[in-house]
């Protein structure tokens, strides 16, 4: 049994990630932190997991505990896996961070998009970008694993095929994407009420949002150049999922697109490429850790528009980490992951 | 591995069995009928279980492909069990019927709230009230159980000890329950639009619902005695999700009911009675085939006011029918159904 | 012109005021305070309101302009009325509270379910609950009105011809109540998050909420003796809606309720009795100063279900504000809240 | 007063312009028809609407009846006003019409998009569109009107500075839009339902929507010259409104944008360019006729992304219609149209 603390875990990601480790064979919950609610059981906060961890309760961050782990995820706000991962690292404990502190490879620019100075520039050497359909042996190898952003894995996974295989002009990527609520976490904020989020769509931070970088990051090493990219999220109401609509224009337009984004994913288990025509629904993925793709060129012309979606809380946060679990340490990439969504 | 057939399989019962039983480690879908959509892949029309029922399409109704099966779930409109039931108990198949064709024992009831004659009243005397909460050692001998619905599951477990206690004045039971739409099905019905049945509460069917018979007969049963019932169903705007508030006067205000409560469901798998003075959730339940229970006594007064949620489509309909094929075949009850709820 | 001043106004019952007041041909809005958003232009923090307000904008609150005003209305939390209507009514200025401060006519009572003393108990002589279906002569002479609840409101119309007829057994009144979720306000509370109170049903404070001794004290005036009531409220995933669920045993089943309720309200501007056997949909009335109401008698037995509906920010809340402003000031009742529901 | 014919209403924009029509007051709805209908009171079918239409019922198609009032408006499936129109004009009664039978003025496109022949091409030469904003004066004289669609409404209003004023390359338009679900209508469809529009997002109709070529015809005038346009529908989990998204690359980035569109919409009543920066929401418009509109140009690239969000029942359809109404009747423009909208 692999030993799991988790730093962080009152908020959603933190709940998901204790959902599918409830049924995980080879994982078990021996620490879970909260300053705020520590002595407060996990399943009084979240009574879905009654009966799921009996005598666990969030308890104060207490460094040789979580050094006592085979693994420990963060499930918390920037800043706080840069301050400890490193005493963490150092007694051979892996880490697998769920927040922003290492997705970006540039301290700088982590730096100017989060407002404040990069706090362990030392450690991205080590950092790992844990998306497993690029850098799957990178993370076996790793020690420290940056969990991606739910925006980028969904934009990043329906954009690698056309970027790899060097048939978009990379210097107008457009990326209209759609997220639910859970996205903005479990923090008790105006926006996210019901009654402000309920029955109505708008877009945010069109101006610049934290995960342009990342997405922007990680289509540049997939395109082997620089890359200009447009990204408008917007709030939908909804609970979980995403849904990124991404434009791009084809230099080639006699290429089988339907057959090169089916080759791209043959083997992956986690990426679902539907076949011609299809329009995937977010619920189709709802508490699944899958991607489900569609590629088209409406009216044959020469741009492509490519449906992709997930389910933010789980391959855009917890089952992503789940995944990245299970190849660190050599399981079956599919163990604990293999349910399928809930629909309806 | 155990045979298993299912007659429909189109509707939101049929897609959530499916999902059940993809996780299910004792049980293959053999079988999965439906006239209107034969030919038809499941995955197609359910693209939440793409990767996890390749092949299987839905077939015209075949009683020898049925009869093959070890055991047949009913996932019909009431009317199909009663004719196809009978056959298959003959050719040695077990018949697991979520519909009501055999909720009621007694035919002319049966006739009178569905408006038409019962079509197997000779099956009667073999149809076991699949409810293991009572009739657990039933189950295990019985070749056809009648799945309870989801208002009759809800409600009967949180009045069940106060009337086999004989606790309650059974003359005055009210039963005010609140369903998510999916409870009534995937039919293309206008009053389940979404902008009909959104952003809206309202109740239905006060002057009788074909769930009160079935209600009182298993709260008769447990009272010992006849019983008096009102049952007010809502509509209410979720998806899944049944609460059931439940008022009772108990003739004797020093029992501990919180006590009671526990006791009764003390070595119940999937009832969960939580802690004096909590307010059950039903997202708490999504997805899970689990009933939480909590009990109050407002005041402190002589009405006891019982709380008591469920997954409509799960201990509501098809993860109960898991369970009952869990029982019948000797495996762990649990089996297939230990996951927790989504939340959020 | 009536010339209207507004303390709060920057929650749910604040911006539903300004909206009605917008279409109000007799009412003008010169001040509305709020000592958060100072100097913040009403329209900014409410686009709905854009090229309605131009140029209003919240000010710290001064009791000079309010005394300036013909009539304040407050739309604060508990506490503030008190501390402010004094001076107001001595000015001469009329007073219309939104607040629970002055509802109870029984300050001990008022301080034991508020956790504080009443801070005015001086005016509770004057102050006159704004039920116009039972109150609008002494409303017509009031200064200062206290506008009932949502709830209240509700569950007072569906009980009232019961009661006033002597009819029911007033020892067993059960209030089974469904709240969208905007009637916890506009405040940053976890509870109140699209993603904790969405796709969700439950009950909360069974042991005891505020609105139960404000019901209680409508429904023994209107009996004329003490009642019992048992109230549980519910939070119901949907923006805007009361539903009120009332069930009461009638000592005479002869009687004919469906011509009793009619009666009672024929003259009634904005209470609607629907045809018997009709199930009001709270989003009949959406953003309508009206309640709706159905009687039922399920199976002929001597219990009655009362079905009764508002939108609590309307009928609830801010609707009957105006209402009461009307009567007040010898307007027209309907003026300012003829417009239909918004369905769907 | 004018006398109104309303053909079909018993649709979603039917119930919303017998909601507005109940407001104005200068109109007043002699006839409303349905076929399938006859004999119902409108307000038996639609309950916000008890008191506000007594008396009207829904009757078979009379042309007798239709042409003795002043205009008539089709709330009706295409095809319909082809085969009345011509009729009613011949009699002298204006027509408004809010299907899509008169918007393109190509017969040859409408046919192919529609799958049938156009019906009546020799009334196109006497067909305005009806989007105030581009064709006001031609409104005031017409005697037919062709109402825009809402998708069409929200994504010209937000091109059409940007292509009056030659700032965009006209060869890779944008067009990203949300669609509430009562855009589908009221029709018993499946993908309609609660439970499998709720709680997701999709897009749909990627390969060529019908709104395409209207959208295109409007743009094409806009622009002066041919137009490429991609339009990508998405269906989002709301009742009303629609967010379209726009991308355009200018040509001149000196251009201050800004004042481009203020000035562009300085003397139009209900389009309401909001501050720089600004990110609409749909809910600020709910119920209202009122076109919101934001323009960003992210990152200072030469990408300019516009927001444009409408009430998809308001001013996408029948609240345009009583705007259309006003016009051709010589009423202030803003007659039964000033409320605000219903937030939250």
């Amino acid at each position: 049994m692999i030993k799991v603390g988790i730093v962080g875990g009152t908020g959603y990601t933190g709940v998901e990630l204790l959902r599918l480790l409830a049924q995980h064979p080879q994982a078990e919950v021996a620490v879970i932190t909260s300053r705020s609610e520590a002595g407060v059981a996990v399943a009084d906060m979240y009574p879905n997991l009654r009966g799921h961890y009996d005598g666990l309760a969030f308890s104060v961050p207490d460094s040789k505990a979580l050094a006592a782990c085979d693994v420990v995820f963060f499930a918390t706000p920037h800043g706080v896996a840069h301050a400890l991962a490193g005493e963490l690292l150092a007694a051979g404990t892996k880490v697998i961070d769920l927040s922003a502190d290492f997705r970006l490879q540039d301290a700088t620019e982590w730096a100017k998009w989060y407002g404040q100075p990069h706090g362990a520039p030392e450690l991205l050497k080590d950092a790992v970008y844990g998306l497993p359909e690029v850098n799957r042996e990178k993370i076996r190898q790793a020690r420290l694993i940056a969990v991606p952003g739910c925006y980028p894995t969904a934009t990043q996974l329906g954009f690698l095929p056309l970027l790899e295989a060097g048939l978009a002009d990379t210097s107008r990527l457009i990326a209209d994407c759609k997220s639910g609520v859970s996205g903005a976490g479990r923090g008790a904020a105006v926006g996210s009420l019901f009654c402000e989020a309920g029955e109505s769509m708008k877009a945010y931070a069109v101006k610049g949002h934290r995960h342009l970088p990342e997405i922007s990051q990680g289509l540049r090493q997939a395109a082997g150049k620089d890359i200009g990219l447009t990204f408008v999220p917007h709030l939908t109401p909804m609970i979980r999922g995403i849904h990124s609509t991404l434009y791009a224009t084809v230099t080639d337009t006699s290429v089988d697109l339907q057959a090169l984004f089916e080759k791209r994913y043959a083997d992956e288990p986690f990426v679902d490429v539907m076949p011609a025509g299809s329009h995937p629904e977010t619920r189709s993925v709802r508490g699944a850790n899958v991607c489900r793709i569609a590629v088209h060129r409406p009216q044959g012309g020469d741009l492509v528009v490519v449906l992709s979606v997930i389910d933010n809380l789980v391959k855009g946060a917890s089952g992503q980490a789940v995944q990245n679990l299970n190849i660190l340490f050599g399981l079956d990439e599919r163990m604990g992951l293999s349910h399928a969504g809930l629909l309806p």
